[in-house]
């Protein structure tokens, strides 16, 4: 590897622009085996979480944070583990990552997982808030809106959510999928959702919402507000439907957010990054990260890296982990991410592709300026 | 590539988990290179199927085996190759191909080909049987059942031929595509399909189930005896049309089969084999392999085996070759899938992110104990 | 590197069957960078085009031609550029790729571009043209033509416009999309769809074909005359919806054209190269290449070639450029084709999969026969 190439990568203070808050609370082993998979289904008895590419990485660099050797087993890792408590465990790793920065988004489990605060004071670094709007909709909701007041009690929450926050943040690929109608709702169509929405409420169903027209609301919404908008892509848990979270099925939409000026921002997008590379190839508001993918694909990483380098101008790509509960994951996230772009951006070096000094560029403004530049983090 | 690593993969007595019979009559050359493709149409005049990566993959692999030079021409392998009978053709290869135990599908094309028996003969291993659903339905269907009996009699000619198998399979994916109705169809939309199917079969029709309510039907049959499923996925003849044939399209039906806990075995997947990992790490009933694609992918196959750690859980991933006719292609699968996992494993190992003993667990898995545990073999 | 292959590789005259023209006339450095991208924005004031893969690989490898080192920045490429009359630029670009003979698709801003004699000359190797049928209709829509004389003036002015090409071309995936009927339109319907688009045209608007019939129309037409047909497939501009450009949704319409017996190219096909080598192996008459991608993924291109040496049998695979304007693009197309296969063939030879021999023999089918043999390009 080139020497000063990898040197200067280990050194990058990264924004970690989509990241969730480290665990605050103490948890049994099951339940950490299940935060380090995708799924929601209890590990079965014959196997355990460990047994997969992102298990295996944890044994290895987490490990010896621990005092353990590197690949331990995944019994000795557990025994160090659970030793430690949840701001101590949090401490050793969220600084190990070496952030600077954690965007972190707040919509989802917030009672389990430290706040932007507590992220900035147990790693030392700093924090901003990412705001989730389907968790800002069910909120009104739950607070009693009625249809022909929801959209003006969104609005005016997530004006109040939003005042500090850097960014927001759609699941709307979980809660429907990208194969949504493009064009804004009409105010007739958002009040009758509204209506049969909140009628489910009111028969005391959870305030989830899943209905298009809702969706569609909340992201123009949102667009409205030109913060930077984070959308979920590809790979996620089973509620998907994979193939309806191919982010080039947001192709009509983007195109009509265009001319608002408003930058999206495609998160992880495994399997489908290339196809989000195109996107942020052609769109100038477009851009696109490979996180989660990172972790959980682990000694494969780097080839997920390289294959996010390909169409996408390198204005357009960002560092993220989507690391949530385990504090392994946000340490992880960012020395998977470094580990592979040293070993892909070394190689075009040492072929003589690429000057040491422009790789070291590309990965500054990867892991690091091209955040600051859309969520404005200097000013 | 670490010795024992490498030593370890070549000494492994492998379970092909999806397999046909090698060819037990004298073909001559055409015919030979038919099988090297999935194309069903003739090889044009102006080419040899030798010329592609699998042609060459037989040409450097199997050519020291007839006492060649490794990469003999096509014409000198087939000459050394036309002068062995085909048992002791098969002999040769099955004995080399490391695999102590074959699960053979015998529901295509099973009069040209050994069986679970020979097979096991010929190699010095063990067989065992997996039934392919399509097939029973249209022996059921031509030996004259009626509409309203069709369910009851192949349920019963199911649970005749399934006795001694291990496994089931289906090809719905070559028939409809997986985009069918997730949910088991109802008494009289079979009796309906039945009705209209044996009406064209009563006109001399060929007995070939192709109607997705008596797919659907055969399906939910198979699920419901408990036996593990393999589904032919992803890459096959041009009777399929590729894009309905993604694994993702299986998500709702996958959700559907989970309670009934039976296992899913999505075969070769190729190239959507990306999207069967994710499968395989959500659903705790769905496993994967890229059979087929390991052969026809040649000095590229290391790449597949590659992407196919990705997101899946080491517990979930099976070899398989889907060999069928030439055994050079059992042969091979063995071999490509060795060479592929030490070369991807060993620079793993070599490159300190997975120590040897849990590169070596890993192809055990993969290579045997999946399998094993899955299809109950020890039993 | 095997070195009689990298020699053999770099002497090859290859056959560049899918190229459009070198700009002709002087550009600015905006317009220049916008050669850059396949998006059809201005390059946004934050970056520029030159930050991308394809604006590394010009810097790295284009850059010595001018005299400057490899790598030189961005303003020194363009200041020694930009010193440079058109005719030499092409001139010294296209004497540098080594290209025998380029196939030139002439039906995309003709008037900008150097024509097929201009380039022979200037490169001092041969041209061949290939029409696009949409500009073709398009004239004879512009020229008058009735509702109930379009397509008969339309097959008329292809016999002529056609009378020297070597091929033709089809955007259909730019201006519909894939997924339209696979069955040749009726005259009846044809007349219809004329009658709408022509009145377009009467109210003042632009000759642009985008009605499924019409396309369907110049499509069947097309194959008709029996000469080799080029698809554009897979990534492009801001235009398309990528999704509805998968090759795989051809299925149906390439399995309706393989009785004519003509030869269909699949152009380009990024991301899903991998499904256009999957039907090169199963339809005869369907070939691919992955131009385009090859210049745009710069560093990463060897990765792109290598993927697309998978399924296709390596008769079926061409190599192509794809460049538009800027002579480099002529250049790095053919430069790192030679490198990527250079180093993937390399790479097997030095394995013991492959031979060196087959190599160069594969490098020369896809460089230069296969092309020769589709496009009759010796007679």
């Amino acid at each position: 590897m080139p020497p000063d190439l990898e040197a200067g990568i280990a050194a990058l203070g990264l924004v970690d622009h989509h990241v969730h808050g480290a665990l605050r609370h103490v948890v049994r082993r099951p339940a950490f085996e299940e935060l380090l998979t995708e799924s929601d289904r209890p590990i079965p008895p014959w196997t355990t979480a460990f047994d997969s590419q992102l298990g295996f990485a944890i044994r290895r660099h987490c490990a010896p944070l621990l005092g353990l050797e590197p690949s331990a087993g995944a019994d000795a890792y557990w025994a160090a583990r659970a030793a430690l408590p949840p701001e101590e465990a949090a401490r050793i790793f969220l600084r190990a990552a070496g952030t600077d920065c954690w965007l972190v988004e707040t919509g989802h489990h917030g009672d389990r997982l430290f706040g932007p605060a507590a992220m900035a004071a147990l790693s030392g670094g700093h924090a901003a808030e990412v705001v989730r709007l389907e968790a800002v909709l069910e909120a009104v909701a739950g607070a009693g809106a009625s249809a022909a007041g929801l959209r003006e009690d969104f609005r005016a929450a997530l004006r109040e959510r939003a005042r500090d926050a850097v960014g927001l943040k759609s699941v709307v690929a979980y809660r429907h999928g990208f194969d949504f109608d493009p064009a804004p709702p009409g105010a007739a169509e958002v009040r009758e959702a509204a209506g049969a929405w909140l009628r489910t409420l009111d028969r005391g169903g959870a305030p989830r919402v899943a209905d298009p027209v809702l969706l569609r609301m909340l992201l123009w919404e949102g667009v409205a507000t030109g913060l930077p908008l984070q959308l979920h892509a590809g790979y996620g848990d089973p509620d998907i439907e994979l193939h309806r979270c191919d982010p080039l099925l947001l192709t009509r939409w983007l195109r009509a957010v265009e001319p608002t000026g408003t930058d999206v921002l495609l998160l992880h997008c495994y399997p489908f990054h290339r196809n989000a590379g195109y996107l942020a190839q052609v769109f100038p508001h477009v851009h696109l990260d490979v996180g989660l993918a990172v972790n959980h694909t682990g000694a494969r990483s780097a080839a997920v890296v390289a294959e996010s380098l390909e169409l996408a101008p390198f204005g357009k790509i960002l560092y993220s982990s989507d690391a949530f509960g385990p504090p392994e994951l946000h340490y992880l996230g960012a020395l998977l991410w470094r580990r592979g772009m040293t070993r892909v951006l070394g190689a075009w070096v040492a072929d003589g592709e690429w000057t040491e000094a422009d790789a070291l560029r590309v990965a500054t403004m990867i892991g690091r300026s091209n955040a600051a530049r859309v969520y404005h983090l200097d000013e």
